[in-house]
Formats: structure tokens, C-alpha cells, sequence
């Protein structure tokens, strides 16, 4: 995993290198919601997208260097922090902390934390359109609608305390969080135009890797400590969230997640060695309950 | 008046036609979400921005007939819907009505008004990618940031109660409001491939025009009644938020919205008659308080 992790360290570097450049300074009025911005875009995010970004980018034959993959990759995290800055609200999860810090509501209050999610939504697509693509814009604001992420979300809300079975669960999941995950493996593969069947693969890819993250944060939310999510630990539960473990127990929900790395590795055999990194960082989701 | 007023009728039909295209129907899963998109679209609102886009494109030489004016107009409409979904909300302005309707989060709760407002967003950007024009997209993502009306927002709500001077309400109604008034005539003038200088100087009629469209909505808000307004009239002042009227009294308001509605007419004085809709749509926003 040496060289996972080197490439992880070298993209997140670059995200956050084009993150500082496209973010306002916190010192320009109004500063209030610029700090907000920045506060959660360096709250300790694991960059997990951008990697995904620029694994397909680079797997599909990219050319180095190119700068579009890290604007990509930028806006997509501030998608990704946009949707949990909302997520976290007192009338949503109402969750005060995330990755060990206060979250943007707790810290900067209610008003802010809305409007400042908006603005790191709306930066995105400034940032997406400098990219000069429309197909890759498409591809995203379809993957964050109603029929993608916002979509899981609304079912996730909804289903709060109701017991609801299987087939609602993988919508949420399917939805809430693999949608925007599969949309991070199509931006990339799309950057460094790669043909319909490769991307077709990828995107199953993306689904299978998509869905195993989000049952494998369901895992750890029973099994982790407070301290090791940087979140309190069982908090789903107490929720009544409609998590795998809850419909399907915690035996059967690890190996799922197991069989979807595995369906996950199988969409992108086609690659060869130039899968590898997408083949680790599936590796890398499921290594975390191993 | 009777030539704008059958211009209006057609754009708002046409803008309407497009809402109805691209909203979801509200029987897809998850319906709710979708119910409460078209509740917020076509609550009444008087698609003043619509109007805008298409006069500006119809004033610049358009050719007729052209379903991205009314993808544009439909998509600006519906970023206007989701910062007064956002606006309303509790932790923001808590209004319990507009336009004589129960708000989004008093007809649908708190967590759908949030998660409505950011989808209707999305699916703005969303529509925005199908027009296929990335200086588009630029131009409206930068209207509604911090440099925009998000910011003119966060300094509203900052401001609240704090007896600020002109200069703040200057700030706050310019970005607040001005700025996605003026992106709206400069789309319309973009699509119609509009010269630079056409473009400056209905960048500065649309900075005219949409702060005047501001004055005027303070003014009435002090003036009009709870049923001509539908929603609390006086509520500006009751919530000491930074208006004209506050700051510089009645009477200089409505000089200085008569001044902002002749300049704006002098900015487009190059357009000669071909800017006749445009010179109307001026002086009915000013026609509301004369």
C-alpha cells in the first residue's frame, strides 16, 4: 500500500493547493462566511473524491499535469463539504461535531452555516465551468439532484424511526453517497476521454466502491469509538437512521461490503496494471473494518 | 403600457412552460421534495428576471424562437427561488409568508425547505449545462457567490438591527438583488452574442435598474399594506433590518429611485427603439410606487 499512500498524499496535496487558490481570503468582506468556507474545506476531509477524480484520470491514460483534474476534484469536495455543512444542520442530523471539530453551524451559527454551504455549492460550478466542460457539469449537477445525492438525502431524513427495509436503504446509499462517488470516477475518466465501454465499467465501479463506503461508515458508526470517528460513536442508532446493519445485521453487512470491493475490482480487471490505484483504493475502503 | 404587459404575459408563459419541463414530477420518488420544488416555482412569482433575460436578448438582436433564452430565464428563476426558500428560512429571515402563501419551510418543514432550495439550485446548474454556453454559466456563478448576492445576504443578515449607513445598504441591496438582475440582462445579451461595449453598458442598466428594484421594494414594504404586499408589511423595520427608508428617510428613497430608473434609461439610450421593452420594464418597476 506504499504506493497508495504516496499518491494519496500527493492528490490530496494538489486538492488543497487548488482549494487555497480558489476559496476567497478569509479577510475579504464579508469575512464572516469566507471563514466559514475555509474552516470547512480544511476541516480534515480525507479527500476521498479527489482521489477517485484522479485514479480514473490517470488510469485512463490522462496526461500529467493537467490542472482541470485538481479544479475538478476542488469543486467536487466543496460539493461533497457543502453537502454535510447542510447534513449536520439542527433541522437535519443535527450533529455538533464532525472529524473532531465543531461543526460550521456550532461554529459560526445557523444563518451562516446555510448560506455558507450555498456558497461553496455555487464556488464549485464557478470552479467547474473554468474547466471548459460542459459534459463534466452535467455529469455532476445530475449526480447531486433529486434523483442522485439530494434525493438519498431526502429519503434519509424521511426514514428517520420508520424500520424501513433493505430496498430503502441501498436507495439511500445508492444515492446519498455513491452517486456523487461514481460522478468523481466518470469526471476523471471523462478529463482524460476515455471510451463509452471504459466508462460504463468505471462507473459500475464507482457504484460498487460508492455503496461499500457508505456500508462500511454504517459499520463503523456501531463498532467506533468516539474518539477514533471524531463523531459520537452509535449515533445512528439513537437516530433511528436507516442503516445496513440496522436492516440486514452487522455479520451480513461486512460481508456485503466485502462482496462489493470485490464486484468493484471485477468492473475494472479490463485496466490491467494501469487499475492498480483504483484497485488499492478499494482495498483502502474496506481495510478500514478488516 | 399594453405592448410590455402582452411581452411579460408571453415571457412568463414561455418561463413557465420551461418550469414545467424541467422540474421533476411531483409523483417521483421521493415525491416530497418534488412537491415542494414546484410549490416554491410557481408560488405567483412575478418572473421579473425572465423578463429581463429576454428583453436584453430580443433588444441585442436575437433571433427568434430560441429555447435557451427560456432554459436561462427558467434556470435564473430558479436560483431566485432558492435563496428566498434559504431567506425565509427560520435561522434567516423567519417568514412565516410570501406572496400570500405559507413559506416553504411552514407548508413542507425545515429540513425539505433546505434541501428544496438546494435542489432547485442544482437543477438550475443543471438546466444552465444544456443551454451548452460555459460564459454563462461563469456569468451566473459569479452574480451569486460571496461576490454576489450571497454576500449582500451575510451582510443582511449582519446588519440586523445594527443601525449601519447607506454605504452597507448600497452593499447589501447591490449584491443582494442587483447582482443576479444584472447577470440576468447580460445572459440575455451574451446568448444573443451582444458587442463588449453593448454588454458594459447593459451591465450598468442592470446595476440601475436592479438596485432601483430594491429602493422600491423597501419603500413599499413601509408603505403597502399585509394584503397588497402578501406578507407582513413593515416587517423590514420591525426586524431592524438595513433598509433605504431606514437610512436616509422616505422621501430621499424615492428621489433616489426615480434618479437610479433615468439613469438606467440613459444607459440604454444607444439601443434606440429596439430598447423599448427595456426602457418599459424601468418604469414599471418604478410605476409601483409613483
Amino acid at each position: 500500500m506504499d504506493k497508495l499512500m504516496a499518491f494519496i498524499k500527493r492528490v490530496s496535496e494538489a486538492t488543497d493547493a487548488m482549494l487555497e487558490r480558489v476559496l476567497p481570503p478569509e479577510e475579504r468582506y464579508p469575512a464572516s462566511i469566507h471563514a466559514l468556507m475555509r474552516y470547512s474545506s480544511f476541516a480534515g476531509g480525507k479527500r476521498v473524491r479527489p482521489c477517485l477524480v484522479a485514479a480514473a484520470y490517470e488510469a485512463c491514460g490522462g496526461a500529467d499535469g493537467d490542472e482541470r483534474v485538481f479544479k475538478a476534484a476542488a469543486a467536487i469536495e466543496m460539493l461533497h463539504t457543502f453537502s454535510l455543512i447542510h447534513d449536520d444542520l439542527p433541522c437535519m442530523d443535527d450533529d455538533d461535531f464532525r472529524r473532531g471539530k465543531p461543526t460550521a453551524h456550532k461554529a459560526f451559527g445557523e444563518a451562516l452555516a446555510v448560506l455558507g454551504g450555498d456558497a461553496l455549492c455555487i464556488l464549485a460550478f464557478e470552479t467547474l465551468a473554468s474547466v471548459g466542460r460542459i459534459d463534466i457539469i452535467s455529469e455532476i449537477a445530475s449526480a447531486l439532484g433529486t434523483s442522485g445525492m439530494l434525493g438519498g438525502q431526502v429519503v434519509d431524513i424521511e426514514s428517520e424511526g420508520l424500520h424501513v427495509g433493505r430496498e430503502t436503504v441501498e436507495y439511500i446509499h445508492m444515492n446519498k453517497t455513491a452517486a456523487l462517488i461514481r460522478a468523481s470516477i466518470r469526471v476523471g475518466a471523462l478529463l482524460a476521454d476515455a471510451p463509452a465501454d471504459a466508462l460504463e465499467r468505471l462507473s459500475s465501479y464507482g457504484n460498487n466502491v460508492g455503496l461499500a463506503f457508505q456500508v462500511v461508515d454504517d459499520i463503523l458508526d456501531e463498532e467506533g469509538t468516539t474518539e477514533t470517528l471524531g463523531k459520537d460513536a452509535g449515533s445512528d442508532a439513537e437516530k433511528g437512521k436507516a442503516t445496513y446493519p440496522a436492516v440486514v445485521g452487522m455479520d451480513e453487512s461486512k460481508k456485503y461490503a466485502h462482496e462489493l470491493i470485490e464486484k468493484a475490482w471485477a468492473d475494472i480487471a479490463f485496466l490491467g496494471d494501469k487499475g492498480a490505484i483504483l484497485k488499492d483504493l478499494a482495498e483502502y475502503i474496506r481495510v478500514r473494518i478488516s
